[in-house]
């Protein structure tokens, strides 16, 4: 698995962004990602970084519908390659 | 109030890092701020970007004090000026 | 265009990552995309995001390849859809 | 030395920026820090963390001036102990 966060910024639009981070949440349960909210981010899990990329480009798609003029998107992935990650092991892995 | 996400890669130290996390985390307890971890970052709040950011120095010499070599330490901050937000305000306002 | 700055951290391989940074401006440049290594990142130029993540996934691979056993990528897009920008037009804004 | 990456977006003032990253330089002018504008973000050197988060609080307060009503923060710093760097060095370590 793949652990990722995503925050995608939507500038021209007023300091609320609550509207188009609701939108991309959309996103998400349709491509049928887990996903978990996060207070300054969005969780996401996968199989591959393609699938990912996929919904991100779905999501910029979507922003761009709803007439956002620009879009500040953030992604950081976790790729471990000598173990299994999931979002449940990672946050096993902090707990005291 | 301040809203923050925190992460901070130990390199030098293979390729498990959560000992690390759980000596960023005791920091933060030891601070009195309100934090939340999430599989990619920590959740900060604070009253101002002073208070984390006397925070974040103070992690950074534990984790130099634990002989780690490098230390990649990213901060995002939500300062929002037009009203009060908290970690509850957040994700109160992303709920469907 | 859509400028995005990219940078690939490895766990596991030391402190030292420059030997993972050139081998992932192979990958650029073999990919034909447009990009500006900097001291923290390395800002990259393409026509679409499928591009820019097209030539991330081969950059993960090839550290894959090399043995890293955790990879690090953080991506940070500048979509902007009311006019067009590149790497120029974005540093000539800033000029006093 | 520690060398970071700055990069502050504002907000609900329309999807421009280059007014706010010109103020923010000139607040790193005045901090007598180097520091070094790209595309993306601002790369800035300094001998602490504290100098950093210094110029960072009062470019805040300055975007606050401006009547911007909503900032996002985001700061990365590569802190290394194991031996010295610089905007040069890194810069260096990358070339062919």
């Amino acid at each position: 698995m793949i652990v990722a966060e995503l925050s995608m910024i939507t500038m021209g639009t007023g300091t609320s962004a609550s509207r188009y981070v609701r939108a991309v949440h959309q996103v998400l349960k349709e491509s049928g990602l887990k996903f978990v909210p996060s207070p300054m981010c969005t969780v996401v899990e996968a199989g591959s970084m393609a699938e990912i990329f996929k919904a991100v480009e779905k999501a910029d798609d979507v922003l761009a519908g709803m007439g956002v003029g620009r879009i500040i998107t953030s992604i950081k992935i976790d790729h471990r390659l000598d173990k299994e990650i999931s979002i449940e092991t990672k946050m096993g892995a902090i707990k005291e």
